[in-house]
């Protein structure tokens, strides 16, 4: 099955447009983990089975794992979420952007070592930078930057380019969704603060999945968000959430506040949503 | 002492603009090493002393080291340059990009896990995904990526932004001149296949280092590189070249090949320099 199938059965599934970040930091785990020999993978895997019947995808953040030589956490966390929860895909956030050989590296570094069903990409290099990813895996889902929500990601993205008022961030939209886009296997990064920005990539488009952070401790605005960027089925968003939902308790019942923490961001995004 | 500085110093001491690129393919290992049971390692630090005294800089690239789960072995060659040849700078390139907190634990991977004393950057988050690996360290280098020499690098990098006639290269160039280099860190990527823009971007950034990827293999030519990004000293270049040393031979002395073919190239940027 191909990634925005098996998105979109997921999403079906749990009912769910919510996407639960993983960005394991350490300092911030509860105090019942920190004599853990292994506690990146034990707080990863109690907070993916706590959440995954709620949840459209997981997103692990490949630099909170390396910053802690935390590679095998990271490999056997993907595989745990494949064999305990098989259907809900696994989007590695990793934003690597090169060319074509060394693209090739960072595609097997995703798809054959860490198994991600698809895997956050930067097209400032262009196209042949996102070709290798396609090529290899054509079941894999390749998610570009587009629109970040970051203050700086208007310093180039917001940037006019010659052609009556198109901005950096739409040409790559277009791009994306027009000849980039070989197998259908390309979705889109756009941030949720600037929900006029996500509808106008909505119609650029059409019903492309689009990965939109920045729900909860980022402060997008869910009903602007889901109202902007759902497709006329009520789909076609990706909502990452992250440290709302990880580190919404600390106590030794920590799992049980990120679920409870997921079901209230799940219901929200739901309440705005086509039917 | 600043990268900027130790760059220089290393340019001065060997006499050498030239970069070793350390990209290990173990399908194109001599016979020697196949059965070696620490080949990435054995094979990087062969190069590395055989070619230490010809260059200003090495350049290990990391998706070939993690599609190859060899991270230790990528810590082991930081570590071992270092030690056994002081003084010559470690740019590990990463081509990372990625907001605040993510980019904090990428520099964290970079500097203090790697102990690179440089690192490759995108720019498309713009200036504060890049801010995180200049306040929290102030002596490393910065090098963003402006204008790759991929047949795909034009597709963004080209484009025209409302000011007269400026492409996205030469805003990046401009940014990172200006407001962008806080402490005097950055650095920036220039592919070496088109000379007149690699001569643009040196008129917008002064003395800056220009990393210049695509010497040898890739084809471009040095004298016109040379020519277009030297500083009015002579210098101000780091010129990679990865494939056309590390491969130059495949037999038991394929150390001495990537010497002679190092040497070679380290001979003929000279030929071009201003003295």
């Amino acid at each position: 099955m191909i990634f925005t199938e098996q998105l979109a059965a997921a999403q079906r599934k749990n009912d769910s447009l919510l996407c639960v970040g993983l960005d394991p930091d350490p300092a911030r785990f509860p105090a019942v983990l920190r004599e853990h020999p292994d506690a990146i993978y034990a707080f990863c895997t109690a907070i993916v089975d706590a959440t995954a019947d709620c949840v459209c995808a997981f997103k692990p953040q490949i630099a909170y794992f390396a910053a802690q030589r935390a590679e095998a956490a990271l490999e056997k966390l993907v595989a745990y979420i494949h064999a305990q929860h098989p259907g809900i895909p696994v989007i590695l956030d990793a934003k690597r952007g090169d060319i074509g050989a060394t693209a090739r590296q960072y595609a097997v570094e995703a798809f054959d070592r860490y198994q991600a069903d698809a895997v956050t990409v930067n097209p400032y290099m262009g196209f042949d930078s996102i070709e290798p990813y396609l090529s290899g895996w054509p079941e894999k889902g390749v998610i570009l930057l587009c629109r970040t929500s970051n203050p700086g990601g208007s310093d180039l993205q917001f940037l006019e380019v010659r052609r009556e008022g198109e901005r950096l961030f739409e040409r790559v939209a277009r791009l994306a969704a027009d000849v980039w886009n070989k197998n259908g296997q390309l979705a889109l990064v756009v941030g949720a603060t600037f929900p006029a920005e996500i509808a106008c990539v909505r119609k650029l488009v059409g019903n492309m999945p689009l990965l939109t952070p920045g729900i909860g401790a980022q402060g997008g605005d869910v009903e602007a968000t889901v109202k902007a960027g759902q497709t006329a089925e009520g789909g076609g968003l990706i909502l990452n959430a992250s440290r709302a939902i990880l580190y919404a308790g600390n106590g030794a019942d920590y799992a049980q506040s990120a679920r409870a923490a997921a079901e209230t961001i799940r219901v929200e995004i739901n309440r705005y949503r086509k039917r």
